[in-house]
Parts: structure tokens; sequence; C-alpha cells
């Protein structure tokens, strides 16, 4: 039986970050990374394999960087793990043993089974898996009515890139007022739907999916809960991913109510040697300080180099005070980015907030070529001024502008602070200095905790 | 006698985010901005107006957001001051009393009058005056050849704006070994002389001018030190900037070494109740702790803000720590930025640091349309890993990522928080969450710390 001091199953983000950062830590240590398939994708990139990449294979995440650090890889499907004697079993039938072992199986997409005809013909999902995704895109290129359930990220995301495809008709069904509901308040949720409607996406929104209807197997229609029917010779479903955790489970691993794998914030689990990384394990809100299901490959990759470097022995302390969710997309040319808490997710944490807002353009003078409006909103907490969450709309600089907030957050930088940050200014890549738009909704937020007050 | 409580002397942005920031703080109090030309300019945009901004009148900026919030403006010229009597007269003639004044007199083009021939016709300056740059885009129409002294920001920028007219012929010259030397080390400064070659620009790096000549009193050619003659119906001199204090040094403010006013961290001169703010006020530098001269636009108006919010009592006491030259650009589209120290002033100041380099793209996967090479450095302290520079080449979103770093030197952050640091990470926007370049360029740091130690 062969022997690894480390063997991480799945080939994500978070496995191979991990395999990369804690291999860099402990050279003289033998690591193995057992994945399911030859070819992994980049998970974010999976959107655009559909339209703006010309091809598949311009999307392609793999375990080089590990390897090239010195680690192993095995193509094989970890089918049994034992803790106690510190063993794993494969589908093809080898058996390793290990000093230390990872989790970073992460997670895979919610079949909506509580939908009628969900099992028909040409009712998809979109798997992190190169040979589904595939297969994925010869059903798109015959498809000529597509149904998407589902108006989160992926969701958004995949209607978005079919629908520039002229001779499809897209239709995008999601329950909630808004897309993109989860991540951004109602001012922006607004300005989502109207992009993506412009982008050519029909949007159904506040429906609901009653059953998917088919004849010889294979679906032909959305029929909505208000009766309405939709034609539709492709669905996608995209209404979610659960942590992918049988496997630990199996082993005895402690499972929380949301199916993760409980950790510390060392991503250590309950038993010795044994640890979890990205969307298969646990995560705390880092405002809610409560169970948080984000399942980001920003987050698992920053979960991954904390364990990464804390593997053998703890050496950064700087770990986790829980998760910040920090999300950006681009809809029809339009980037819209949040980070940490919401109006609504604010409010079901009952965190106490008032709110700064700002709108200018992303140049300065506006009058420049390329320049585009910018929406701003920080919530804050009113008691110190803290900021616990933003979020931005405009031009491709909000991506990391997002950033700047984050970094904020997890900093815990006042409004009173930003008043006097110091940044850099340019005509052609940010908003005016006298309105530096980060400057001026602390200011607003100033002026509204001081309102608060009277 | 017309008395105000407030004077403020310029409506450059120093003068007119003091102005917006202090009035709302004050709206009990009457304020006055006292402004030589009725319209002014985007500083920072002037470089546009030359060809991407289609014209002058693109890049107006004035008191608007003052008068709007409650402020009177008057368009003359301050001839003196008497600090005593809190009084001041103007060249029109007027007098006017003042509980308190706010020097933001700004900065004036260094005439480089050791340079023989600099008062030929057709030697011309970049000064902040519409007046001026309106008759000196009259001056362009009509020039062929076209050489530029100086490669700083302006220099390059607007060498790089006017070798859009293909008809045109120009040539930069910078004395130092590449342009852009004082804002970048070596290794992004050669990418700057390469995108300005790309540009079309001619450069001529490591040349002194000796000499301008001319016939009839016009210029016609540059003669440099070795003897070359470069053929020129038009020089522009963007040799730098020197602060505008006559009027305070007449008054008789204390003026530092290099011609500033001094003032403290509040803003504050030396008199009771007269203030500085922007390019004539001295500044601190917040790495090296020494009297710095930069001349920012974002600088003077986070300056102005501090000033706006204590001028009438202290009531945000996050004031400067000092000055963070956060410095963006774009030549040939391509994004170069900096904050805090680079390796030379970093070596000049005496701080001890080490590096972190990394190189990526800014997309993910870099296959995507518009993706471009991303190279970022970090100067960090080896004692503490604390961040105290920084250096970003790329595309468009370096205009921002440049501000993480920014807040990142402001709020001390070191390479081992930023290992954890949770980003938004998205395949247009961003580099991928497994080498998100911050993250990674601070890995590379806390490697060459370990290796200093060793």
């Amino acid at each position: 039986m062969k022997s690894y001091d480390v063997v991480i199953i799945g080939a994500g983000p978070s496995g191979i970050v991990t395999g990369v950062t804690a291999k860099k830590q402990n050279p003289e240590k033998s690591f193995l990374i057992i994945m399911e398939e030859e070819k992994g994708l980049v998970p974010c990139g999976i959107p655009y394999i559909f339209h703006d990449l010309d091809d598949i294979s311009q999307n392609l995440m793999g375990p080089a960087p590990f390897v090239k650090a010195g680690g192993e890889v095995l193509v094989d499907t970890v089918t049994g793990v034992d803790i106690r004697s510190k063993t794993l079993e494969t589908g093809s039938g080898k058996s390793f043993s290990y000093s230390k072992l990872v989790f970073a199986t992460g997670s895979t997409p919610t079949i909506p089974t509580f939908i009628r005809g969900y099992d028909l013909e040409n009712v998809e999902y979109i798997r992190k898996s190169y040979s589904y995704i595939n297969g994925l895109m010869n059903r798109i290129g015959q498809a000529e009515n597509i149904v998407v359930i589902g108006g989160g990220f992926i969701g958004a995301e995949v209607a978005e890139q079919l629908a520039k495809y002229k001779e499809k008709t897209v239709t995008l069904v999601e329950m909630e007022n808004h897309c993109l509901f989860r991540a951004f308040s109602e001012d922006f949720a607004v300005l989502a739907d109207e992009h993506l409607v412009n982008a050519g996406v029909n949007i159904l929104t506040g429906c609901t999916v009653k059953k998917l209807q088919g004849s010889g197997g294979k679906v032909e229609s959305v029929i909505l809960e208000d009766g309405r029917s939709i034609k539709a010779d492709l669905v996608i479903s995209a209404i979610g991913y659960k942590p992918r955790t049988e496997l630990a489970g199996k082993a005895g691993l402690q499972l929380t109510s949301n199916g993760t794998i409980r950790v510390d914030r060392y991503m250590r689990t309950e038993e010795k040697d044994v640890y979890a990384v990205g969307d298969c394990a646990h995560a705390t809100g880092f405002i809610t300080g409560r169970t948080d299901n984000i399942m980001l490959a920003s987050t698992a990759t920053a979960e991954a180099r904390v364990l990464g470097y804390n593997l053998f022995s703890i050496s950064l302390l700087h770990s986790f005070a829980g998760i910040l969710s920090v999300f950006s997309t681009e809809l029809d040319g339009y980037v819209f980015a949040s980070a940490g808490a919401i109006e609504q997710t604010a409010r079901e944490a009952n965190v106490d907030y008032v709110v700064g807002r700002f709108e200018d353009v992303d140049r300065h003078p506006g009058s420049l070529p390329g320049a585009k409006k910018i929406k701003i909103k920080v919530i804050v907490s009113p008691e110190n001024g803290q900021i616990i969450g933003g979020e931005i709309y405009g031009g491709k600089s909000v991506g990391e502008m997002i950033n700047i907030i984050s970094l904020a957050i997890q900093k815990y930088v006042t409004v009173y602070e930003l008043i006097s940050f110091q940044t850099g200014t340019h005509p052609l890549l940010t908003t005016a200095p006298t309105k530096y738009t980060l400057v001026k909704v602390c200011e607003d937020a100033i002026v509204n905790i001081k309102d608060r007050f009277l």
C-alpha cells in the first residue's frame, strides 16, 4: 500500500491551492491529489464557455502548479476512507495510507426533485465537470428555446451568454422579485434585471416553476405556478449547489445541518489529521457569526491558503474571523459587485445598520469616451461607523473597487477613517479626486449616522 | 468692507473640497471662494483635452457644488493679506474681512530659466488655467514638430495624447534613464518607455536639454547636451510644478525650504485662523516622515476633507499620518500605478525593505477577450511584514487595484494578513481566485523575508 504524508481528495480551486501552498511550505513531505477527471474547468469561467470563450479548451484548470511544486496526482475516485487506520480506497481498486487527509470535494448542483419532470431528457445543470459541460455544449448548439431556472449568479450569467445567440430564445425564471437577490439589495437588483432584458433575456421574476412537461421522455415546456407555459427544448436548472460530503459522512466525520463538514478556523475537522476546505467545509459568516453556506472559489482559495500554511504546524495566525461574501459579475457590459452585509441580510441577522449612498461616473471628466455611471452603497454600523458591507454598480473598475471595500470590512475600517483615505485617481480610470466614490459614500453615511441620533 | 466667516483663496480641487466640506459641516457660517478665472479645469484631465476629449469645454470644473451648498464665489485676484487685521485686498480694489482664511493657491509650472531660450515664443507649459490651455490648443493645432521636455506623468501623458495625431512628430526628452522614474522602479519604468514608443512618441531618455534655438523670436529647435538638434515648432516644458506661495510669504506665513506653507496635521499654519491645503501646503511623507513635495489632486482633496471637518473644531480625529503618493496613469492602453514607497525612494530614505513580485493576466481564463498581462510588486518591511509600497502594471482594473494597496499601507496591513484576504474575483474582471495577484505577491514577499533571515 503506497503511503503519502498528505492526500487531498479533489482538484478544484481549494484542493489545488491547499496542495500548492502546503507543499511549498513543506517540500520534504509527499503529497497526492486524487481527482475524478483528468481535465478540470475554471469553475467561474463555465458560463463563458457557452459564448465568449471560443471553446471549452480555453477554460481548463489543472493541477500543473501542484505538480510543478513536486506533488503527485491520480485520476481516480475515492470510494471509502478509514479514519482509524488512516487509509483510503479508490474506484479502480487502489489503496493508500496517509498521515494527513484533506477533503476538498466541493459541491454539486441541487437537483430539483421537487419539480415534476426534473428527470426528463434535456433538463440539465451547471456541473463543474469537463465531460458534462462538453456534452451540454452540444445540447445548447441544438436548442432553440432555452429556459434557465434560477436567477442567481450562475443562472444570470448563463442566460446572458446564451442570449448572445440571437437565433435562440432564452428565458430566465426566478422565484424572487429580482435576479441576484441574494447578493444585492433591491435598488441594485433592479438594475441587474434591466441589463439582462437589454441583453436579450426574457425575464420572469416572482415566478415559480410548477412542472416540466415533455413527450418521448424529452422536455418540451416549463409550466409555471400561474399556469403559463414556456416552450423549452432545453432547460438549465441553476437553483444552487450543495456540498459533496457523502464520502466524509460515510467516513464518520461530523456534518453540520446544512451538510458541510464541521471545521474550526484552521480548517481542522473534529478528527485528528483530517481537514476540509472549500465548498464542502463549514463556514461562519464574518458579520453574522452564524453558519453561512457561501460557495465561492475566492473564499475557497482563501481557506485553502490558511490550511496550506497551518497544515503541519500553526504558522500563520491570521486565520478566519469568518467568511465574507464578496461577489462580482458582469451583465450586459455592466458590473455588479457586493461584499459583506447587504440590507436584507443585515435585517435577517438582526444587525443594526445605516446606509450611505453615492452616484457618479467612473471617469473624470464624465465626458471621456467609455465613461459609465457608478453607483455605490455602504452598510455601516451606526454605533462606531464600521463598514460592514457594500454594493457597487458600474464599469469594469468595480471588479477591483469591491476589494477595497472587502479589505475595509476585514480590517474593521470606519467611515470616519475613509474621509481622509488617500487614493490614486486618474481621468481614464476612476472618478474625480474631488468626489472619489468610496469617500463620498462614507460622507453620506456619516450624515445618516448623525440623523439617526437626532 | 464685507465680512465672511471663511474666505478661501483658490478654486482648484483643494479649495472647492475644503469649501464644500466645511460649509456642509457649518451651514450657518458664511463662505467665500476667491478664484482667478471664471472657468476652471479638471487638472488631471488637461492632457486629454489635447486629443481624447473633443473639446476643452469637456474638461471644466467649477465651484458649482460649493455654490449649491450655499457658498459665494468671486472672480478676482487676492493681492494682499493682512493677518493681524484679518483682512485682504483684491486686484479689482475690493476689501474683505474674514474670521478664518484658507490658502488653496495651488502650484504653477516650473519655468526652466536655466535653459537658454526658455523665453522664446512657442515654448509653453501645462498651466492649470482655462485661458492659457485654450491658447495652447491653437498652437498645438498649428505645430508639426513638438518636443516635450520632461517624462514625468504630465509630460508622458501629453506626449502620448499628441502622438495620436499621426501627422505630428512628437519627441519626449527625459533626463533620467526612463520615463516615470520618480514613481516607478526600473522594471516598471522600462515598460512605460516601451508603451510610449509603441504609441508613436520618439523618446530620448538620459538626455539633457542644453538650449532652445529659434529665429525671429520663435523656437525652431531643441539642442541637447550631446549636441543633437531636434526640430521643434512647439516646445512643451513639463519639468515639474512649484507651490504658489508668494502671497502667503508676503503675508508673513512661515514657508518651508521647498517653498510650501508650513502646516500641522490639521492643515493649520502657525498663524491662528489661517490654514493651507493642497499643493501650496507642506506635506510629510507617510513612510519617510520627511518633507514630501507630492502634488496630486487626490492628496489635495484628502487634505481638504481633513480641513473641512476640523476647521471650526477638531471633529474628525483621523487626520494624516502623512502623505502617501498614489499615482496612476494610462499609456498606450496600459495602466501604470504605484502607491507609497518604491525601491529607489526606500533606498534614499534609508528604509529597510524586501520586495515581492508576481505576474499573471487580469482575467481568468487568460484566453478571454481583452485579457492583459498584469505585473505587481510590493515593498515590504522585513521586520514585521508591513506593506509600505506597491507598483502595478496591467489593464484598466489596475486603476482601482492600487487603491487596495493604498488602503493596506494606510491601515498597516502585513503580507501575512493578506494571505487570507477574501476577495471578489470574476472571469471578466480579475485574475483567478487561485492566484489573485495581491495575495500571490504577498506569498512571494514572505518567501523573500525568510530568505533574508536565513
